[in-house]
């Protein structure tokens, strides 16, 4: 890890060069675009100024809008899960997701983005030290404006915290829950990020390589999700007799609804991790970025489609649909620049295809997941970071593999660690009776769907 | 007031310069950013015609993007209603929001815009010469593109109409309520509005602030509604024999729904009311404004939330933690530079606090306002603009106080009067066997949902 | 059609003289905004590349949001549809709209953009070389990423094929709609897009004017509708007995939330169809087509509810409101820019009226569209074409009607043809039985809302 002033001077070598250097990219030495003024380098220093001003503007432009667009996927996970949810559940659920929005944005502040990206870290870069109450400082030279990178980070945060909702939804309890979302929040996504974003051990040690979170964000939610999972239990009747018993969402089109603001929102989530859009190349990239992140899309909706009619009948289950699509999101968000169009199609639909194996694979293992989180988020987060390899010559087979486990090594024990300690002292679930209640009536004091049967 | 070419000439000055002179800036002399490119000044005119047309395409650009972010706020508003009114009128409410959008834009374009900017001013500011039908009319030197500008304040002005909907819900008839909604949309709002936009007396006098409308747009629309709301009456039943009964929402998730889309949008309410991006103090400020608005709206959640839970024996209402939402983003809309983050989470939790303290007490006055805009838009609207000289110490608390007062005068005594009106000539209220049925039959003639219950 | 080498040398030709020469601008010789930089010209050979790197970046930033703002119509489009169907049908056509999204994107990838941007065309332009598999290929002298132009195309057939998907709603088998809509957007769109956007007959022979598609996109989409409808037949009960049976929605707010995501949407749909925003006449433009299409669809709310409200003894019908503002926006897209506000309030008024009065037309026809899409798309997308010689001097009312009729033959005996090769090999129905039971557990295997009523 660098320190601050040293990298704080090299903020302001070219694109070019600095990619080529490392991947030392995100929050610390991101790319700081050359505005097309650098052509008039002869002009002298006023003409070296405007252009550094250009690109700071259109640099702070991309995160913000890039940002904007990935916060509205907060209302997609909300949707996409108080669809799947049974009646009972869905107002808990939507509120759920309001409150997981707001604490990860408290905790961001207060401790995670410091976290993330520490000032130095100790441990061979497994841990930074962790500074409190985050604040801006601008600085033409860092390329960006301060607030603007927070609120891109801060989006991607909340991100990972909406995947354990979904997860562990219908029996947890408010409380215990938004407690978890601060520790994941504040401590644990940040700790990961820190270590390929930040300059952290991953990144300086390993080559890892993952662009805009396919196992940082996607997998370090899933983890954290399978491990509440397991240590809250099913719902009350989900595995009886060693019977599966479906419990089918309540609201469908909200289902889909959420698919498609999560799609619109994965542009900005890929796109924007460009982390530049000023030049030649880099709007290039954005672009190729846009194309390929819907064609895994488009993979993954058709491969999860095509194989549940072979399995099911003919029939095909649109929730699996709608997780194919998410499934294929996941797959190319490891590398969504490198691959061409058709590989990226391939690498959406073998993410659908993991989707639709790993749904019943769940069920076999007892564990619940409501909306099927875990198969589109961990398992297709784990996939697409492994083939990163096949596009992009500079990640290794092994450098992805430390990445993947390093990051489930440690977001499977920490959760498991908070998760237990909420369990012991004030519990994770309601009582039998309020669950089958449901959460709406015994959490909520008000129903979803008052009038609707 | 300023004529019009001395404005003109003007607008051309520097963004900093300007802003230290006064708050003449939103449509008068809009700060004009100067572009990077200023840089070159020695190059002459020709690299001076540069820039403004770089800072004439920023900035027009930043009011289309702005201005669409804020325009999906009319479905935000129209989510929320629709899920908070009860299943038979809530057809009516979505349809009721579609119209109003729309009557909103046309009377902004036949006299709104005109009446909130006119050429010049009576009565020491407070009453402009009133004009009709807006036609673009486009000139570098202005600063920006005049139809973006257009198109900015009048998803602005859509707001306010939204905002009296929301709490005359579920009993009042569609074409008085559209008529009213007419009147407001072309001189109610923009009289206000010409008060400080348009350069008028709370600006030119009183040196009232109000960045991006806690007052202007949020309380007067709240003051339309509270008006609204006692003259038009309670629902049928819902104060009977000195209890509050209550009415729940029919659709809990789309008010959550509703809640993010508003969340979304403030954004571009916020963010695109600094009115120019291009420098590096502009887009620092922009993204200050994306960060603060956040915080302020995660101040809002998490306190009503605590509150609630205190108050109501562990239970946390749902849509009091999204109306904290909401009264944390308008508590934060008159200053959402200034403050510090810490500050911008403050300044919302007691927006959140002042919705679940104030929808009781709305109770106990026996105004029945639905979905309980009064709390989030007016009240946090009063407190959001008399908290401003904390932050901003340009402006004063005499200053606001004038500003929070004439509106509040103004725009209740014209609602009253409009009100009254339509009260006396085509009557406002359905027959209470129409108002059983509900709108939906009555004034729709198709149900919101025929096959659910 | 010129070589592909003289149109790359055209297309950094500055955009007035451009467009005063033709109409060949999408795609082919797409307006290359010269920056702000281009009066740097005397700097020389550098500025001149800045200027282009500028412009570059610019249009390729206009495509990606624009497209990015269209890709969500596809989410408008599954609500509306999704609320306008019966519950028995709802999950079937929100599985629908997300895989017909997914098949676009993969048809315009495997045929379509080639089919659409051919490298040269025989019979006089009315047919391209298709070629297969479109990839990225950058150059400067295009003046924009070519990924990015493939996205905002995308999207455009995306919408072609939703309007199918609602009209022929509660009848039509997945797979056989699945095909179609893969035949619709490999071939059929992308033909009659090259007549115009292509640089074909269209363009080159008649002059023909359609800024944004309201003819190529929407009638397309609508004839496609049309003959659909009528070879595979009404609903089961639709028209029984002479007598016309209403099937209405399930869930009108759903609709309504369409409605606010398409209007939305349409902003970018037309507004990113200037294809460039990095002048002072482009933004102008830009920001005159917001104003224009956002008036065109107010007139088309308030003069289908006002018509509605004639008709219907006071009743306002919520779902005439919502296919208003949609008449409305499809007859202001063929020329959004040319005409003044005045002007487009009443073409998008015309448009309003247009719906309300083909509606019950075509079920006088035993025509059965469920959504209304055969009103708001065919017949105001020809309303919107024919009209655009009274703003738009260049075009003519016979050039405007061979691309009216050449469009309606083309798609219809294509389409036709295509529906019934499926109905006679695959069937396109489900059985009386199955249909009578609802799609979604015939065809998805899980009920929409299995808990409400």
């Amino acid at each position: 890890m660098l320190p601050v002033q040293v990298r704080l001077a090299m903020s302001v070598i070219p694109t070019n060069w600095e990619k080529g250097m490392s991947s030392l990219v995100r929050g610390t030495m991101r790319g700081l675009a050359l505005a097309p003024l650098a052509a008039l380098g002869a002009l002298g220093a006023s003409a070296q100024d405007a252009s550094q001003v250009s690109a700071y503007v259109d640099n702070s432009y991309l995160f913000l809008i890039g940002g904007l667009i990935v916060m509205f996927m907060a209302a997609g996970f909300c949707m996409l899960e108080a669809g799947l949810v049974r009646k009972k559940n869905a107002a808990m659920q939507s509120m759920k997701n309001v409150a997981l929005f707001s604490v990860a944005g408290l905790m961001f502040w207060l401790v995670g983005y410091n976290m993330a990206y520490p000032g130095s870290t100790f441990l061979s870069g497994w841990f930074g030290i962790p500074a409190f109450i985050w604040s801006p400082s601008d600085s033409l030279d860092t390329g960006y404006a301060s607030a603007s990178d927070w609120f891109f980070q801060m989006v991607f945060v909340a991100t990972a915290a909406s995947i354990v909702s979904g997860t562990v939804a219908e029996r947890v309890k408010l409380w215990p829950f938004l407690i978890f979302t601060a520790v994941l929040t504040a401590f644990i996504y940040p700790i990961v990020a820190s270590w390929e974003w930040g300059g952290g051990a991953l990144d300086t040690h390993f080559g890892f390589s993952d662009f805009a979170g396919s196992t940082l964000v996607h997998s370090t939610g899933g983890w954290a999700a399978l491990v509440g999972a397991i240590i809250i239990g099913p719902r009350a009747g989900k595995f009886v007799g060693g019977q599966v018993h479906p419990m089918p969402g309540s609201n469908i089109p909200l289902a889909a609804l959420g698919t498609f603001i999560l799609w619109f929102g994965w542009f900005g989530f890929n796109g924007a991790s460009q982390l530049a859009a000023g030049t030649f190349d880099d709007i290039n990239a954005v672009a190729q970025i846009f194309a390929n992140t819907n064609m895994a899309a488009c993979g993954g909706v058709l491969a999860a489609m095509i194989l549940t009619a072979v399995l099911y009948k003919g029939k095909v289950d649109a929730t699996m649909a709608f997780n194919g699509a998410i499934g294929g999101l996941v797959s190319i968000t490891a590398e969504p620049l490198a691959p061409s169009m058709g590989l990226s199609v391939l690498i959406g639909a073998i993410g659908g295809i993991l989707v639709v194996v790993t749904v019943p694979l769940l069920d076999k293992l007892k564990i619940d997941d409501v909306v099927g989180a875990i198969p589109a988020h961990l398992v297709c987060g784990i996939w697409g970071t492994m083939i990163v390899p096949l596009s992009n010559g500079d990640a290794s087979f092994f450098g992805q593999l430390v990445g993947v486990i390093a990051t489930g090594v440690f977001v499977s024990i920490a959760s498991a660690i908070i998760w237990m300690i909420l369990k012991v002292t004030m519990g994770v679930r309601p009582s039998d009776e309020e669950e089958l209640a449901g959460m709406d009536k015994t959490e909520v004091g008000l129903e979803a769907y008052p009038e609707f049967g």
